[in-house]
Formats: C-alpha cells, sequence, structure tokens
C-alpha cells in the first residue's frame, strides 16, 4: 500500500510507531498529485518548498520521539478562502488573484501547530458561492464534484491528500463530498473559529472539512476544536425526513436512501419518520435573503466600482442583495430562531435526522456545482451535519446520506455516523479517476 | 413642605426615621396629580387602588422596621410601553388602547419588589416615536414636554412623582428632561434589562429614568442595575465638542452651555476643546437608517394590513424602512462600531463629554416634541448620558448641558454630573405651571 492511500488515523498511527515519516508521506501524497493534477485540477497553489521542510523539521521530532497530536506529519489541503500567511489566497476571484495574507486563519494556525503539512491551497468556486472552479470528479472526470470545495472533496477523493478543509454556507461540504464519495463534515456553527476565512454570508458560514472515514472526521474536529470528541458507534435511532426530500430528490438518490435505510435498520438501527416543521417551507427563501444580504454587504463596493470583475452567479447574488429590503433580512433572521426550535424539538424524537446528502448524484457538467437545498436548511439553523458515503448510482456515481444532530451534539452525531459507515461498508481507499 | 416636594431621597430618609409613611407620601402625590392633571396630561392611566394598597402594605412594613430597599415607598411614574401586569399598556397608539399585558417588564418587577409604589401610567408618544402625546411642558404649558418619554418628564417636572422611567431611542431621555428642567439619565445599552419594554428599534433602545436631582439619578441607577455604583463628585475634566455641536445649537442653548462652562470652571473644572471624530459625519445617516429598519421591521405586519391605524410620522418611518436595502442596514451597524472606537478614544482625553442637551428649547408648540440630533450619537453608540439643567432662557425656559461617558462608566459619569449640579444650583423643588 502507498502512502497515499492511508487515512489519516492509518498514517498517524504509522509516525507513532516509527514506521513511516511525515517526508515519506509527503513525497507520496506530491507524486499523487503530480500524477492526477492535470487531469482534476483540483489545488490552485502549491507550497512544495514549505511543505518539504516542514515534513522534515517533523520527520526530526518524530525521530526524538515527540509527536505533537494524531496530526502529526499529516498533509492537509487548505480551500483557498482561507488565509495563508505567505502563501496566496484567491478566494478564487480575480481580485484577489495576487493576494497574499500577512497571517494565518486560526483554523491553519493550529493545524501547522499541530504537525499538519500543507501541500498548498485547493480550489474553491468564486468566493465560494456558485460559479465553478476548474475541478473535475475523480469518479467521473465528465461530472463536477461539486461545490465550494471542490478541490478538498476531488483531492481527498483522490488520495492526494487524506484530509482537507472547506467551507459550508449552502451546501458546500456535504454535497461535494457526496458527490466525491467521501465523508464530509460540518460541525456546528460557531464551534471552529471563522477568523482568517474569507466571509460569503457570515451568519452561515461553517468550518468544515473532508476524510475518507468518520474516525478522520473525529480526528479533525478534536484537533480544531480543541474538545475530546470520544464517539462509541451503536445502532442509532434515525428520524427519517420524508414530504419536502422525497418530493425533491432525483429517483436515483430516493432509491439509493432507501436501499442505504433498510441496511441500517437489518443492522440494527431504528428509522422513525418524522415531519418537517412548519416553518421549514420559510427555511429557503429566508437563508437566501440572508446570503444574498449579507454577500451583497461584503462586496458592495468593490461591486458598485467594477461589477465585471464578478462571474455571472456570484453577480446576481451581489446585486440582487443589494435591493433586498432591511426588514426582510431581519425577518429572515427571525425565522432562523423560529426553525431552529422547531428542529431542536424534532430532534427530540430521533438521534439524528436522516436524509439524503443531495438533490441528485454529481451532475455531468462543469458548468454547475449542483443543488445544495437539501443541505441549506442545516446550514440556515447553524445544526452539524454529516454525510457518509452509502452507495453508487446505475451510472457509479457516489450517493451519501445527510446526518444532522443537535448543536453541540458532535460527539452523538459521530457515534451515528461512525456505525451506519461500518454498515454500508463503502470503499475507502482513494478513487483513481 | 408637602411630601410630593420632597426629592427620592429626601423621602426615602424621612421613611426610614417613621417620619415619613408611604401612604402619605402617596396620599400627597396623588393630590397633586389631582390638581395639575387636567393642565399637564402627564398620565394615560391610574392605578389607584392598587398604589394605595402598596403603600398601606409598605407602611406596615416600615412600622415593623422593615425597608426593603431607597425606594420603599417611593411612587414611580411608569411610561406606557412598559408592561404593567394587569395594567392596561398602550404604547401611545390605538392599537393598543385595550391592550392589558400578562407579566410585569423586569424593570417594573425589580421597582415593585423593592418597594416601589407605581401610582399609574405615564405619556409616551406613540411607539416612543415622534407622534406627539397630549402632554404639556409645567415650565410654560404653551411649550412641548419634549418626547417621547414625555408624561414621565413633565410629572417629575410638576412633582406629580419624585422619578419616572422613560425610555431613549434617538434623545427620548435627555431632550425631555432638559426641556423640563430635569434630571434625565440614560445609561449603556443593555446595562438594565428591556425585557417588557415595547421596541422601537431595539438596538437603539434605552431603559433610562427622570429624576429631580444627581443622587435620586444614582439611586434608581443601583435598583435597577443591581450594582452599588457610589459616586463621588469631584470637579472633572470636561471634553467640550464644538465643531457641529456649535454650529447646529440654537443660538440661545449654546450661550447657555458658554455661560454654564464658565460657571463650572470657575468652580475648578478643567475644561478642554475637542474634536468630534471623522465617523460622526455618518452617525445621523446610520442612526435613522439602523431606527427605521428596526422599527419596520417591528411594525411590518400590522403596517401592511392597516396603515391608517399608524400616527403620520410612525407611519412615513415605518413605510421608509420598508424601502431601505439591507446591505445600507449592516452598513449602519459597523458604523456604529466604528463610531464606538473613536467616541472611546475622545473619552481617553477627558472625563466626560460636554454638549448642549437639546437643539432648541421647548418649542411653542404641541405639534413637535423637538430634535434629538444632539442626544442620538450617544444612543446610536450606546454611552451613557445624562442630562442637569443648568439655566434658564431668556423666555424662563430649562436649559440642560448632557454629559456623555465610557461604557459602564457610570460611577464616573455621576460623579461628574453631581458635581456639576452642586456648581450650576438650578432649583431642584417641582414646577407649578
Amino acid at each position: 500500500m502507498e502512502p497515499h492511500e492511508l487515512t489519516v488515523a492509518e498514517a498517524s498511527q504509522l509516525i507513532r510507531e516509527g514506521k513511516l515519516t511525515p517526508t515519506r508521506l509527503l513525497d507520496s501524497i506530491l507524486k499523487r498529485i503530480d500524477a492526477l493534477e492535470p487531469t482534476l485540477e483540483a489545488w490552485v497553489t502549491m507550497d512544495r518548498e514549505r511543505a518539504l521542510s516542514d515534513a522534515e523539521a517533523l520527520t526530526r521530532e518524530a525521530q526524538e520521539g515527540s509527536i505533537r497530536s494524531p496530526v502529526h506529519g499529516i498533509p492537509v489541503g487548505i480551500k483557498d478562502i482561507y488565509f495563508t500567511q505567505g502563501l496566496r489566497t484567491t478566494m478564487g476571484s480575480p481580485i484577489y488573484a495576487d493576494h497574499i495574507p500577512e497571517y494565518d486563519a486560526e483554523t491553519v494556525a493550529i493545524l501547522r501547530d499541530a504537525g499538519a503539512v500543507i501541500p498548498g491551497k485547493t480550489e474553491t468556486t468564486e468566493f465560494a458561492a456558485y460559479d465553478p472552479a476548474p475541478t473535475r470528479n475523480p469518479w467521473n472526470t465528465e461530472h463536477t464534484p461539486g461545490g465550494s470545495s471542490s478541490g478538498s472533496a476531488a483531492a481527498v477523493s483522490s488520495g492526494m491528500c487524506p484530509t482537507a478543509l472547506g467551507s459550508q454556507t449552502g451546501g458546500s461540504v456535504i454535497r461535494p463530498a457526496a458527490f466525491c464519495g467521501v465523508v464530509g463534515f460540518k460541525p456546528t456553527y460557531d464551534l471552529i473559529s471563522r477568523l482568517g476565512v474569507f466571509p460569503l454570508a457570515w451568519s452561515l458560514d461553517h468550518v468544515g472539512f473532508f476524510t475518507r472515514t468518520v474516525e478522520d472526521a473525529t480526528i479533525l474536529l478534536n484537533v480544531l476544536s480543541g474538545v475530546e470528541h470520544r464517539p462509541d458507534p451503536e445502532p442509532p435511532k434515525l428520524g427519517l425526513l420524508r414530504g419536502y426530500y422525497e418530493k425533491t430528490a432525483d429517483e436515483s438518490v430516493w432509491e439509493g436512501l432507501m436501499d442505504a435505510a433498510d441496511r441500517l435498520e437489518d443492522g440494527g438501527a431504528e428509522v422513525v419518520e418524522l415531519r418537517l416543521p412548519r416553518s421549514f417551507e420559510y427555511v429557503h427563501p429566508a437563508h437566501s435573503i440572508i446570503f444574498a444580504t449579507e454577500a451583497a454587504s461584503v462586496h458592495e463596493e468593490g461591486f458598485r466600482k467594477n461589477p465585471e470583475s464578478y462571474k455571472p452567479k456570484m453577480r446576481s447574488h451581489v446585486a440582487g442583495g443589494l435591493l433586498i429590503p432591511s426588514p426582510a433580512y431581519l425577518r429572515a433572521k427571525r425565522i432562523r430562531g423560529v426553525f431552529a426550535m422547531e428542529a431542536r424539538d424534532l430532534l427530540g424524537e430521533a438521534d439524528c435526522l436522516l436524509t439524503p446528502s443531495s438533490v441528485t448524484p454529481a451532475l455531468r457538467s462543469l458548468k454547475s456545482t449542483g443543488d445544495p437545498a437539501f443541505n441549506a436548511p442545516w446550514s440556515f439553523c447553524g445544526f452539524p451535519s454529516i454525510t457518509v458515503p452509502c452507495g453508487l448510482t446505475g451510472d457509479g456515481l457516489p450517493l451519501g446520506l445527510q446526518l444532522t444532530g443537535l448543536p453541540y451534539g458532535e460527539e452523538g452525531l459521530l457515534s451515528a455516523a461512525g456505525w451506519c459507515e461500518r454498515i454500508l461498508d463503502f470503499p475507502k481507499g482513494p478513487r483513481t479517476p
């Protein structure tokens, strides 16, 4: 087995045991990137020199018996909206094509301190919104990897790194993770610092990450949150949301979910059907209003000066946001409170909520990153959600199931996800396109 | 001396010493109300029965040697936007003409627990905005008492109660206090709970109160905040703001301030001239945007159904607020942050800021409550401010000086205000119209 095929937990174990060095791991990762990057276009900017020297230093530390954390020597891809000190950070926008931050985002600084090695920055849609990055899906390069964290999802899926940071405002972690057949995790709003992450819509923006296993997602969460979560996989009580989800999902997606739910029930999980609360019908419009308002607020000045420097979808969001009356924004914020209360009540009846992770499988297109509608409600209320691969469509494209838990209920959510992952038994090795 | 002429501190002292009973004090207050109310129209709803029975119970407690607090047995007028359990609360609006709350505002509950007696509810402009109440100024009944806390200011000024609650979103405590020749105090934003106070624009709304002395203002602050402030009057360093204030003030107002400043300097205060910060020029428009947006947000539904149930000024604010683009609201909120930082720096150079309390003296009109422009900046940034009467115009109308301090700097602000009050020596007895 090549080092680039290892999960975070596996590589971490070998480094601790002295059977693998950070340098050797990085070397394998860089070779994998050299081989696949021309096809997948997952990286915007590489930082080979710093990565190599960091890996060497971490190798010496390990040889002296000093291991900083479970990510000591682990390569982590960083979405290109996270500020990296001295390393170009473009937000996927020509406006920031030459932007070199003077400081690391707090998450980046935590990862570096913990011994992570950063090979480079991964592709993002423009400002983490809807205008596609060039990245392709490792499962089928004619299909989108999803967005906005396109490069991070494709990189983890294809073994160009075992884990990567993304961000989610609508469905920018869960959707690309599902499209690329990996685990995507978006913890509770504000649990992990957004300091130094370029805002899209600050009251909806979440830090999130991609891994190939739930165990690895726990490792990342623990390093980034500074809290030791210890999930204990057991058969969960899953609250299946039909209604809107069933009506909206692509047929292949709903079939995949039903099949997965059957297997989970056979394995010992309890699946109960729950009804979406009344306020759910206002969730998507309210999310859109907050999204467009805050995006317009961030970009107003630049947009008025030079609207042509924005790509079409972002331009339309900003222009639209500038027209939204302010009481509509405040009302949208109140709807969030109501929905959060109702969703919390709903979670009194199950350990977590069960839905498909995306409306469709990865679309056969590089012009659209797909629809975040199934993820946006949980970005809206800020509840933690995770996607676990649950099977393939007839066309061989991955499907994911999305689990959502209570705020700060990360440990329970990871327990449920870990158990589901074991039953569903989706291949964890990297995908070669 | 009749009991209604006593300040809070004086009455409190006599009650503690057994020389005055809450019942006797209330009796004097109710007689004063009977005598003046037909002229001044300061009260919307009286609550004689409850007040009498509360006063009797508090009299028995006092006779048994139990004194709850410095407001034990003290009558306190309550502005009619504060919810009072079982007692009509109208917000000055026909929409709420028959509204009987099921609970007391937190401030009202604290006052009742502390032994205050509530004779009734005082007149407010509609929703504490700009459409006048019927109240008249005790110094000249053809003049406005100011607003929005019109009834509370007139009641305290005329001895219909020694103290009363008001609220300030623009200049609704400081302005009417100045117009009526009493002390008005608006503590730091959020220092005192707004729970159960009907919102006008929640991020600008402050609880405040009227008294005839700075000592009484300290008593009210201590009871309502639960923190024992112990001001120590000493000659302060006052930062005089010319520029905008001098250019905007009525001539009589500026002359009155200069005269007061001279007397304060003669008394030993240091007066330095400070320049308003750059962001000040955005303060009034940003305040207006937040004001209109939040007011529109509160009233949107009712307004769309029945715009005629609002008076003209409020109607225009709500209609205008519904048209403000949401990024403008967010930008206005950011300006508040910038101005607060700059104002904090300015307060590094003096103990408090010195300005006139109002643009004009009380206008000869019952159709306008006057201009809050001199107070709105401190409602905008949430800094505490107080007005102390400083003299009379040639026409015999009171003038006030406004002092502004740092957030949570109430003790220092009251120290400065107490010292200024002693030097300025404005009559403290109630005014008979």
